[in-house]
């Protein structure tokens, strides 16, 4: 079935997001970690994760001004860092509620039960100590998206603290055994399983 | 186990680059379609395919000036449009060949024996037609990444041509019977199940 512009433009609000959230396919589901300068800590929900370079490890995630995710990027331009916490199926509820509009005041690590973890002790913001994967970043660029007024916010990797075991001797991660959910759309959640690993390509 | 960034960096290239395209998680498993003015059709890997917006509809996606996307990236420019088709395990040899650097003059069309479609006739670029959720997107801004030479490709959704069936009413699409990969590092798929799906957070 074809649907054009045309057409998702008369969708209903929810529909459209829904839709436009679920179309690039099954995303990181993370909860960014951070803490403001006199030391409340935040979660926040966060599936638009991707690699932007090697070396230095850059990874870069999206935001809005105008979601949950505000009090993320108040903390980040405060303090400069932030973590990343993959969620498993352990504690993907108190992750998921995470994503509800709490007030600034209110820490979702309170607010939801979760660990917040210091693996760096010199480094400002906390992870979650339910995780299996955790990553400290440092903010390197903020990049403003004239189209629509979202945010690209860019980071490199200070430190990566990983389940034992779990990392290869290529580089790659174990992902069975890490257990690391898959996300689409604002509300669904996915297992992965392992289904080819290929050889590199030459014409 | 904690890695800081100071070892990552002594990590040989290889195990640097695999580490940093696993660490943010699974991702889409995508194949770019492009064809220059010329005529000649073009497909390629990517797997940085991040939703930047619902109303109206911006994906965006992310590359090097250096690599095969290169061709994707000339075609882009060239013609302002481009596709997207979800790899599926029925097609999935031959799209991971895509990732092989082939020359211009090769299409990875005829290369890989994957079949051009074009569900949308005016759009310039092709779909790969064994997919089960394609579309067409046009381009809205190139945004360079000053700290490392990466570029941000945005395009609005055009059109999407999905298989019968598979648009909830809700505007959700079923994953499990659209079959559509995951991927992480440079050569690792996943097949996904859904695991929850979960009611709007509240506080």
């Amino acid at each position: 079935m074809l649907i054009i512009a045309e057409e998702l433009e008369r969708f209903d609000k929810l529909k459209k997001v829904q839709l436009a959230t679920s179309l690039p396919g099954v995303k990181p589901a993370c909860l960014v970690g951070t803490k403001d300068s006199s030391g409340l800590e935040n979660l926040s929900l966060f599936s638009s994760i991707t690699h932007f370079g090697s070396s230095p490890l850059i990874l870069g995630m999206v935001t809005r001004p105008d979601t949950v995710a505000r009090h993320t990027l108040d903390n980040i331009l405060e303090t400069k860092v932030w973590t990343l916490s993959h969620i498993t199926p352990e504690f993907l509820s108190q992750a998921h509620q995470c994503s509800a509009k709490y007030p600034k005041e209110v820490s979702e690590f309170v607010a939801t039960g979760l660990t917040p973890d210091y693996p760096e002790p010199e480094f400002h913001a906390p992870a979650v100590l339910e995780a299996r994967v955790k990553m400290g970043l440092s903010l390197k660029d903020i990049i403003d998206i004239p189209i629509n007024g979202t945010k690209l916010i860019l980071g490199q990797v200070e430190w990566i603290d990983l389940m034992e075991g779990a990392l290869e001797t290529d580089g790659s991660l174990d992902w069975e055994s890490l257990g690391s959910l898959g996300s689409t759309a604002l509300d669904t959640y996915f297992t992965v399983t392992e289904h080819a690993r290929l050889a590199y390509a030459r014409p």
